[in-house]
């Protein structure tokens, strides 16, 4: 559609202007601020600007917050909130949490110790590899850092011991397997906690900003641990379904694990300050709705012991660029976000769209926006592009529909994860591990779509009844 | 006083601990919550830890707001605030200017056209160097990334151009003088623009929190410019006094800048995307009481067109790490003294402090105030630590003494900038120029100390009567 970075530029620019000055033409809606107008306005345009990028996010976030503060639609306190929200240090210390995991080669050692111990076959490969990524993700809130920088690096050196190679023709005797497994399983741990991707942050700052769904960390998790650990168990299974290993048995694996935790040698004191700091985190975060202690606080303070152990350095804080990058870009949306509903536009949209909605069930129309939500995303190349430019809109819609709040923020939450193993841009690890050329652009889409199925039986499906059980809705 | 970081370390825990604990023994000061009390000891420990530096400053600023929402002291968002407040943003945006002015070369190409146009002798080669960082400084908030990153790299290359070496013993043929008055400018510049160096900020903003004193851009640059560029005409001819260079004339300096500018070739478009936005934001923070117009606000407007204009990419924004260092160190800081003075803490101290200046003058007071604020900085490496220590307290006890809490604000204020000229560790720039070995320590004292009594008289004495002048009090 546009073949430039500056067509795309002129497009979102385009959308803004005009939608800012419709009201000229149109006259305002009933019932709508001139200012909560103009917002919607700069919201779209930046959206927009999310989805084409014709410069990267972070820019654009920060120039839309410059604006919304220039043109005096936000004051500028209300511009720069979302720069100190907690979802956004709740990030920034997880990015540090996946630096201390990578820095120290913890995230190395427990994925050598698990195929030590069971890695006798290419499906228990699978498994090691996707609990490796299970176990590493309450505190590596970028999917792409856990399996790009943690997870790859040791299945990619896996595949060339095994010699299945893609440039020799011999991807499929077990690389293509275990990369597509470690990928779909890399998904589906960013789903079951609050923590292993940043946009479920997005997601539950949205619920409550726009529903006033309150969800915290220990009680994502235990929604999503069911569903997320049934549909876990059944990844690598499937995978090797559709794509079964030439080489079935890898008697050698255990003995490779053994080797490269030889040359490790024991824990270093670097990896056991990671390894108490993260256990700290999980316990805090897992007690927190009974000691009341903010979970950003608590991630802030096991960062603290990181560094004050010395597993990670200032420098490494401060050139994190992920985080900073983060930082902008999502701080950034949400005070638009927050922006958008403090003008009473949201509430507009919802009243406008429930007295639309009169003879639907909730149940039908939850259903048909949760199977949206999911395939709508085969048109995005990031989860939070998606979150940010769908999730309030239709957890509006669901709830306007008589949804229970806090059902219909979980199962549209839920599938943040899971659907970024749809294609081979979908999410940011997606490109790190297609990219090693051991699955064809085609069978990415097979595979992606047959496990969508699935994740979306236990999540969804299951997920709900699972929920009713204990009491959610 | 301490050998080590773990020395250091310790001490801080153990300040933090004991102020902590204290109240348990001696009962809590009356009119004072426990809270309160705890918000001071986090606060004092925080800034023993900046003075000390056992770690880095950001790390400690990052520990102590994890600390203050994790013991409850704070609640997180009140924990988190400083790093959506304005004046940090204004920063990061300012120091992406400075990023814009050494990338495209435009303080360079600045520096030479100057140089061009005057620099027949020693003396006026010092008021290019001078008038170069003062042009620059509205915005580049560091004075390091100001003095180190533009201005010394030329002003190096121009002693080896004249074959003054400290190596070869010719120093004092022109660089001692040269590299002497730079730094001094450097430091008075500092003081003129509330956005030429970043403690000004916090200044501004522990006014703004601790006295309710709101100073605005413009009203700053007018307060300062008469006393600031008074001390800027003395400084170089007053460095040429005390170290008088061997070499007076300078005839080939104007042909070595034409030469270097005929290198750079005529503008680039980078430069010029830089030097439009840099006029746009000095025109739009100058008029802002007129407008209404945010000046972090305008700052992110103007880094978004350099950003569109492609001067300067968002990987250079990630990746500039002085930024968010400074955003968390001093996001930090201003969590921390925001939260001590709604707990009520400043207020106590202020009424108890008032309570014993009966029959002092406050003419007395906050002149007695600003000379010891001025020489305390011989006990600091860093203009912001001193600031964080002692600002908020000194304006308090001026305040409490009867004086015009907005003269108090500016004359206490403008000493942070030129308080950087006294030693050669007292603020970043100084390491920079000292450690080019054109002058021994007990010179750079020396000079140091001369040249802060101009500037005493110019901003303290001068600048006192300027402000009564133009009705600031």
């Amino acid at each position: 559609m546009f073949k430039t970075k500056k067509q795309k530029g002129l497009f979102t620019i385009l959308v803004g202007v005009v939608l800012w000055f419709l009201p000229m033409v149109t006259g305002l809606p009933n019932g709508l601020t001139m200012d909560a107008w103009h917002m919607f306005a700069i919201f779209v345009a930046t959206i927009v600007g999310y989805i084409l990028t014709p410069m990267p996010i972070g820019a654009i976030a920060l120039i839309a917050v410059g604006l919304t503060g220039f043109l005096k639609v936000l004051k500028p306190a209300a511009a720069l909130s979302g720069f100190g929200n907690g979802t956004i240090w709740l990030i920034v210390s997880a990015f540090l949490f996946a630096k201390g995991f990578i820095k120290t080669g913890l995230g190395a050692r427990i994925a050598y110790m698990i195929m030590k111990a069971i890695a006798t076959n290419s499906l228990k490969l699978g498994y090691t590899m996707a609990f490796t990524d299970f176990i590493i993700s309450p505190a590596t809130p970028s999917n792409t850092a856990r399996g790009g920088g943690i997870v790859f690096p040791i299945l990619r050196s896996l595949c060339s011991a095994f010699q299945s190679e893609p440039e020799e023709g011999t991807q499929k005797k077990i690389g293509s397997y275990l990369i597509a497994s470690t990928f779909q399983a890399n998904c589906i741990t960013s789903s079951i906690f609050i923590t292993a991707v940043a946009p479920n942050l997005l997601v539950v700052s949205l619920a409550s900003e726009t529903a006033g769904v309150s969800i915290g960390w220990g009680q994502w998790a235990l929604a999503m641990i069911v569903p997320g650990l049934l549909a876990l168990l059944i990844c690598p299974l499937l995978v090797y379904k559709i794509f079964p290993p030439e080489m079935k048995a890898t008697p050698d694996a255990p003995k490779i694990a053994a080797e490269k935790l030889q040359e490790m040698g024991s824990m270093k004191g670097n990896e056991k300050v990671v390894l108490f700091a993260f256990i700290l985190a999980l316990a805090l975060w897992a007690t927190s709705s009974f000691t009341g202690i903010n979970a950003t606080m608590t991630a802030l303070v096991c960062v603290g012991v990181m560094l004050i152990g010395g597993a990670i350095e200032w420098e490494d804080v401060i050139t994190e660029k992920g985080a900073w990058n983060t930082l902008v870009w999502m701080g950034g949306l949400m005070s638009l976000a927050t922006g958008l509903n403090k003008s009473g536009f949201i509430k507009w949209f919802a009243d406008g769209v429930g007295s639309n909605l009169d003879g639907v069930s909730w149940v039908t129309a939850l259903l048909v926006l949760a199977l949206v939500n999911m395939y709508l995303h085969y048109a995005f190349a990031s989860m939070s592009a998606h979150v940010g430019a769908v999730y309030a809109a239709f957890l509006t819609v669901a709830i306007a529909a008589g949804a229970p709040p806090l059902l219909a923020a979980l199962m549209l939450g839920c599938e943040t994860g899971i659907m970024g193993g749809l294609t081979h841009y979908a999410t940011g690890s997606a490109p790190i591990f297609f990219g090693a050329n051991y699955i064809t652009q085609a069978e990415w889409w097979k595979v992606g779509f047959i496990v969508s199925i699935s994740n979306m039986i236990c999540f969804v499906g299951i997920g709900m009844l699972w929920w009713k059980v204990i009491g959610l809705w």
